[in-house]
Order: structure tokens, then sequence, then C-alpha cells
């Protein structure tokens, strides 16, 4: 790719004042608290008048696997939300908030590219609108309160051994994960092991983005499970009393953001719960809120459409009656090729063969998609290098699956790069043709769930589950948790849990190496290999080159 | 005291918008960054401008040694801002920001009380524009950069025993005081003890509060001490190359918060550092900026005046070039009967002998305050219960002590109960009798301006500092940092280090315990006695009662 870098197009950006965005959606003034003059939150008593009205068409934007090679998904998702707008529709769209910590990591952000891109994207991608490090302070009060509960006396009777709550940071912190705290003598505590995950992977998180109002919000942080005693049963934060301290922490921070695009089309930012042990889907509130003063809403879900696009309609959708009415599946040619076997350092060559063998990982999720009941389109995010035949390559093969793949230029030209993708959305999502199911009903059983999972969304052969799992399972069927849906936490660059099995690998089994309980937010989760919840920084942390240079603009932070 | 609380006052005030409170400063609209409708920031850029202009008179509030009965230094703080307004002075008031972790301890506010208040308070104790969050970020930044940095290779040869940079969270936690961190293996790095302190403790909290510019920031953020090599060189953060980041993180923070008194009075409400182990007052942005913008300025400093009095003179002021044109001594009946050796259970008797006896208190403070050369006025804060006779013998007293003592009434009647305290201290401040003069030279040796402060100020007989404390100072003076302030660390309950001894003892030593080199701040710390940075929760925390009524108000934080 050439041209101007994210940053120095979002800086030249013409934005308009957040009241202006708002006025664009019928907010009026007094029901949008600033953040400066260009970003805001939509006060939840506004939130609230909007219940009767009607709902707008919902989008789905997921990809195919990530690879390095980039696939521009929240890209595609501004795109086609200013695509939707410059043909003519009331659009607005709806995506996670990015986590602080990560930024001192590696390079990066997390508002889109290019000229489709979401503003201020500095302040998107540090503190925003406070609301991460909101959810830092009611998840670690949580904590300090349990430790609290056990200093002057233990009434609950909680075994120290069996305490499941850690504490959280919004930091990359490698020496957090695994800590023996209380140190240093009768005053401070019982000594116990514990550890810290980053904000992103609290529970606390997920409940935020599940909830749909503040009395729902209040329920779900009293149900977590926070511990166990000796004879197993569970202590939940309203044991503890700390549901209505955490929820007063959280009033504001429940409100769903608003900010802009490049385009100045409404993006409603919010939330982020991981997507391996979360469900990585922005709030319901910004979802539902969107749906109600937009025509049309485009989202996302994190990671491919075996994560993401599965949790998206089988947790977020089905928890929150929402109903998609179209889905766009991304893909890039580049990610096409790494798919099909070539490395990274040869992207740059044409190889229509590699396109054609990476074709299979798109097929594979345009068939599991299209068994929701909703109908699917294939964006292709171009780049720079992608030739003629390459890209012909990808809509053939999808038109011999009997669906469409729409070349989209919204990275090098905006909303005039991908109107013929809006279009066709448009035309799907207002068709009626969308009959969304999911995939398993709250009847089956947990251990059901997730084989019909493995089996129709990954295709695995086989599920591995240790007898200790299948027992931790039964247990929770036996205390009425066998309703909730599962959440899969397995890597995101494969089908199976190889992350080098590109494609759509067959004949492999899924191992389930643990599964957790997350009562507050309502599923089970699914850990299948290595799942790290707290990153550590690398050996030249980004942040070494981040700082204000003499104009006070942020310089090494993309 | 009767009528309605705190919270009750303050939800049925009247607020302007925040861009209000802005032009009767002569903020124009563009330079206020807001949150809300009732609070926002003063634009970096916007302070620049002022440098030219001429400064406004500035008028510290100050206290005798603080007793449970209360004394009411921000009340008395609020209410001279608001009298001064009310007699047609341009007013405004600096006040220091609420940690968000205490105040689900015990229950409190920090934002005056009755109808001297600051609005709106649910905000400034709870998240209020994310400063304290933002401090805790680029604080616990530094300590990921620090483990990251020994973890791939320990290049500049830290020795990981002498680490004296520790975390930090705005959260009463006494489990995280004392902690083994880096456990579970070769992937979480090398396991070493340290601790987490709350984020008022932090350096950078300190130095948020005394930069006076974004440079200066990032100066002072540089030179922080983090850890000493194996032949004790100083490691900075500067050498860990966190500065940069921590500067970017604390871009928006640095800027100082505008809010108002219940009586529409600008309230500036900006930083909080510890006052023990820092100096414990608002940011010298805020002061600085709201000095060019009102021609009256009152703020208040930590504690009593011993510790908060002596610090806002002797580093704020001599630091940031700040003059002060009057002090008001605050005191009130019920903590001058402690004083005099009253329990609190017996305070609501009237008891003449027992305020005579606790004048010596107030006197010492008098006297003290005299010596640096600006003109004191003792403020009586009325309480209901104080008998005419009670008042009277301490306006006797100072009268006798060549003083002056104005009853105030502003927690019951706002400023119609403060204009006689608020023309007194308009003539003082106008009438050019200040020539303040710091109470050591920067020349001084460090352990000269400890016993400085302990002989003139505590009026200790002697000072008992080990060994290995002096040659701990011959150190720093060797290396540089002699010039620097000392920061006196002990407890506020008197001026010795013996908090049950209250009135003004006399035939004391002063021990020192520790010392220790805030050299971001500018300042060595001397802690004489227990200094705890890191609180805990109360048998019953206050969280436990905390949450949101029907109507979506916060019950149970006040």
């Amino acid at each position: 790719m050439t041209g101007h870098s994210d940053i120095d197009i979002a800086r030249a950006a013409t934005k308009a004042p957040i009241q202006q965005i708002g006025a664009s959606l019928g907010i009026p003034h007094e029901a949008l608290l600033p953040f400066g003059h260009d970003k805001a939150k939509i006060s939840a008593e506004f939130i609230k008048g909007l219940a009767a009205r009607p709902d707008g068409r919902l989008i789905l934007v997921t990809a195919i696997n990530p690879t390095p090679a980039g696939e521009g998904k929240t890209t595609t998702t501004v795109g086609l939300g200013d695509g939707l707008k410059a043909i003519g529709k009331k659009a607005a769209i709806c995506i996670r908030e990015a986590s602080l910590g990560p930024c001192f990591g590696m390079k990066g952000g997390a508002a889109g590219g290019g000229y489709a891109q979401v503003v201020p994207m500095e302040d998107i991608n540090l503190h925003f609108t406070g609301d991460f490090h909101a959810i830092t302070s009611a998840h670690n009060l949580l904590s300090a309160m349990i430790d609290n509960h056990i200093y002057w006396g233990n009434a609950l009777g909680i075994d120290a051994r069996r305490i499941v709550w850690r504490r959280v940071l919004d930091m990359n912190d490698r020496a957090l994960r695994d800590v023996v705290t209380s140190l240093g003598g009768v005053a401070n505590g019982f000594p116990r092991q514990t550890g810290f995950d980053i904000t992103v992977a609290s529970e606390v998180m997920a409940i935020l983005c599940l909830s749909t109002d503040l009395a729902d919000l209040q329920r779900r942080l009293g149900d977590i499970i926070v511990a166990y005693t000796r004879d197993k049963t569970a202590i939940t934060a309203r044991d503890i009393k700390a549901d209505g301290a955490m929820t007063v922490l959280l009033q504001q921070a429940v409100q769903p953001n608003l900010v802009q695009t490049l385009e100045q089309t409404p993006a409603f930012v919010h939330g982020g719960p991981f997507a391996n042990i979360a469900h990585g889907c922005n709030s319901v509130l910004a979802t539902k809120t969107a749906l109600k003063l937009a025509d049309y809403v485009v989202t996302e879900a994190g990671f491919g459409a075996d994560l993401g696009a599965e949790k998206f309609l089988n947790i977020k959708c089905r928890k929150a009656g929402l109903s998609p009415d179209c889905v766009v599946l991304v893909a890039t040619i580049r990610a096409l090729k790494m798919n099909g076997g070539v490395t990274k350092a040869d992207l740059a060559a044409e190889d229509v063969d590699a396109v054609h063998a990476g074709c299979a990982n798109l097929a594979r999720h345009l068939e599991n998609l299209n068994a929701f009941g909703v109908p699917v389109v294939v964006a292709i995010n171009h780049f720079d290098g992608d030739s003629a035949a390459e890209v012909d390559a990808v809509q053939t093969r999808v038109t011999e699956l009997g669906g469409e793949a729409i070349l989209c230029r919204h990275w090098a030209e905006g909303s005039a790069g991908v109107t013929d993708l809006a279009s066709r959305v448009a035309a799907l999502a207002d068709g009626g043709s969308a009959n969304f199911t999911p995939l398993y009903p709250d009847e089956m059983s947990l251990l059901d769930k997730i084989e019909t999972i493995a089996m129709r969304i990954y295709r695995a052969d086989s599920v591995v589950v240790d007898d200790s799992v299948r027992r931790q399972l039964a247990e929770w069927e036996e205390a009425g948790f066998g309703h909730l849906p599962v959440c899969m936490a397995k890597t995101q660059y494969s089908f199976t849990t190889d992350p080098t099995a590109r494609g759509a690998p067959s004949g492999f089994t899924l191992p389930v190496r643990e599964v957790r309980l997350s009562a507050g937010a309502g599923f089970v989760v699914v850990i299948c290999g290595d799942i790290m919840t707290m990153p550590g920084l690398p050996r030249v942390p980004a942040a070494e080159a981040i700082g204000l240079n003499s104009d006070g603009f942020i310089e090494g932070l993309f």
C-alpha cells in the first residue's frame, strides 16, 4: 500500500462537532454527554425513551481466518458505513473500543485504516471516554472486597484455594500473570497465589457488553462467581455485597460512545471484550441504540467467522434478541494467498493458484455462515498489489459456490470505492430473505453445544474432553447453568487448534483443555489450546518510540 | 449540625453550563474540553497564551491539626471563594481531586460540605475526568517496562533487589501491599518481591502536580529513579525509554479541570498527591492558570499547617515561583476542644476551658505561619453547637496574640455567612504587606533542612537520624540532589510523631526512620513514623452500601 499513513489521513480530516453527528441521528444536545468536542456518550435516559421505535437493518461484517497479511475487517466495517451513507442511506457503524495496554507493545491501532477510519483515533486507542478504566476499577474493587472479607473473619467461609476472581490491569505486564499477594504479615491478610489479566479479559467487560440496562448490569455483576467454599458452594459478587458499588463505578461507562468516521458517518465505539475467552463484540446497548436511530447499522465481530461470527450469532444475537439482515465476509487476496500456502515474504508476487487454494478457507466460512439463514456477500478488500487475475479467481470461485464477491477500494478511496458493496448489502438487507436461526437450541447439553460447534463450524472429526471437564459441565448443568451458550476460546488463525494449519483443514480432533463459568456474562468458556489473558511486551516495546512531537501530536503510536 | 445532607444540597443545586463558568473567567468555548455538561478541561494551548497576563492574589487556606471532630478546610476554601464573589470580587478556588479508592472504604467525600460545596460531587469523588486513571496507567507502564527490560536481557544491568519503582492502583487493597511477581516459569520473568501503593502516592502524581507544562512534565518523568545497578548507579525512567509514552498517557490529564461551587464560583479541581510522602497540593498548572484568570484565588493545603502549609510554602511556592498574599488558618470550636483534651463523645457540652487549652495548638500554627512573612487571619468555622462564650474565648486569645479571628457560617449559610472573612482577606491580600520567604534556602544541607522544620515548625528538641540515613543524605548531596527541598512524612494529628499528642507538645524528639528520593518530583521524602501508602478496607466497607437508587442516583457514597 502506498499513500499517506493512517495517522496523517486521520489528522487531516475535518471532524464535525459531535453534537452535529448526534443531530444527524436525531439525538438532542442534552442527551449527549460530550468528552471534548469530538466524542460523546449517549445518555441512558434518552436510550430508554427509544424502546418503542422500529429497528433498522443489522449488517454483520466478519472475515476469513486472520493472517499476518491483514484482512481489514474494521476498515471494511467503516468503509461500508460510509458507502451506505454515500448512496443516501441513514447509516451508522458499531465497533469495539481498543485496549490501551497492547498499544505500548506492538505498534497498532484499532480504528480502521486509510480513508476508512474512525476518529479521533489517538483518543480511541488511549483513554477514550474512560470505559476500560471504569471496568478495571469495578473489577479490582470486587477483588479487594474478597480479600477484605477473608481478612475480617471470612464469614462466608470462602476457601482461599478456590478463589477464581483475579485482578486486572489494562497493561501488557507479564510479571503480573502469576503472583503471591498478602505477604508482609498479619496486617496484610492471608498470602495466596493469584494473578492479573488484561482488562479486556475481565468478565466485567463481557457483562458490560451484554447488559441491556443498569438493572440488568447490576443483576449480572451480582451473578459473578468469585470463589467457592470448601464444600464447593459458589460465592457470588452479590454475596460479597460488591454489585451495587460496581454498578455505580460503571454507571457512566455503560452508556454508548458516539464518534464519527472520516466521512462523518456516526460511529458507536463501545466495549471491547476478548474474542477468545469472551464473545468479542461491541456492546449490546450500542448496537440496539444504533438500530433505533439509523436505518442501516454495520457492526463487526472479532477474529475470523469461525470464532467471531459464531459468537456474535450464538451468544450476542441470541441473548439480546438481535437478528442480522445481512452478513459481509471480508477477504483479501493477500490473506487468501497465505491461506493457500504463500509466506508473508512472497506476498508481492502474483500467484493465482495460491489464491485458488486459499479460497478453501473462504468457502468453508461462506458455507458456515449460510447455515445461519442470513444472506451473505463476500467483500474483497483491495490492496494495491492485487492483480486482476487474482481478483477474478476469487470472484469466479465464489460465484461457483452460489455466492457473490464484490471488490472494494474504501481503504484508498473512501466511500467512493465501496458503493457497489453498499448497494448490494442494502438490497440484501431490505430483501427480507434473512431468517436467522442460531446453531443450537438453549436446551442442548453443554457438551453437545461444544460438539456442534466443533463439528459443524470447525469441521473437527471429534472432540476430546477429559473426565474432569465432563464432570464439571455436568455439575454446572445440575446447578442450572445448562441453558447457557458456550464461548469457544481457541486460536483465531485456524479452524483447528493449531495456528499454523491454514486453509480448510480436516481430519483433526478438538481437545478441550479447561472450562470456566462466566455466570454473570452468561456463558461457559471452553478453552482449547493455550489462551493468553495477560500479554507481555516485546523486546523493543512500541512505548520506547511513543512521544509527543514539538507540535504536541502523538508520534509512534500507529 | 442539622439540615439537609451534603448530597441533598448538592443535588438541589442549579448548575450553570460549564461553558458559562468558563466564560465568567474569559475562557472561550473552544478552549474548554467538556466532560459532560458540568466539567471541562482547560486546553494547554489556551493556558500557554496567558503567560503575559498579571497574576491575581493568592490566598492559602490551612488549618490547625486535624481531629475526628472535623475542621472544614475544604468547606472554608469553597465558602471563602463564594464569599469573595459575593462581595463583588472576581474569584476562583483551587482544590485537589479526590482519590476513588478510599470512597469505598470509609464513607466520605472531598468536595466541601453544607452550602459550601463543589459540584458535581459524585463525579469528583469517582472517575471525574480520568486524571487518576491516566496516572495509574503511566505509572504501571513504567513498571511493566522495567520488568520487561530485565526479561529481555537486562542490558542496563539493573539489580533486581534494588528496584524502587512499585506499581499503583486507585483502590484500598491491603493484599497488594507486599507481593511476589513473575511466578509461573520462564515466560513470566524473574520472580521478585515488590508491591502496590495507592495512586495518590505515586511519584507520577506529585510530578503532574508540580509540572509547569508538557516539556517540564516529560523532563521530570524522565528523571524518576526506578532502580539501581549493583554498583548503585541510578537507573531512570529515561534510561528505560518510558518518559515519552508516559507523557502521552498524561497529555490530557495535565490540563486543569474546571467545575463550579454551589454558588457558581469557578472551581479548579486538579491533582491530588498524598500530603505525607508528597506535598499534598493541587497542581501548579491549576493554581497558575487560576491566577491569570481571576483576581483572587483561594487554595488549600493538605492536613494541618505543620505539614500542609509548610509544604505548600517550602515546596510548591518555592518551586513554582508562587507567592501567597494572605493565609487563612481554619479552626473549629470542636477541634480546639479536642486539642484541649476533650474526647469526641463529650464534644457537645460547652467547655470554655478546653477551648482555651486547645488554643495552644492554634497559637503555635499562627506563630509558625507569621514567620513566612505573609499576613494570617484565623477563620472559626462555625458548627451548630458552638456557644458564644467558646467563640469569644478563641477570638480573645487570637487578639492577644496580635491576630484576628473571624466567625464564618458558610456551611449553613453559603456566601452570606462568610462575607466578613472575605472582606478582611481581600483587604489583607490587597494591602501589600506580604513578603513571602521560605523557611530555608536551597543551599542548606538536607539534614539541616530537616532539622529546621523539626525545630522551627514542630518545635522538637532534637532530631534522631540513623547513620545509614545520614550516609544516604550525603550520597544524594554528592550526586547533586542537595538543593532539593525536603518533604516530611509524619502523622497529621500532632506536631510530634505521636498521633495522640494533641495541643502544642514540647520536649520531644523527631525520629527519622527512612529517606526516599523523588528525583522527578524534586524533593527528598523524610519518613518519621509509620506511613501507610496502601490503605485497607474496614470490616464493613462503605462499598457494601453503595448503589444506585430507583431514580438512578448514587446512594451510600456520602
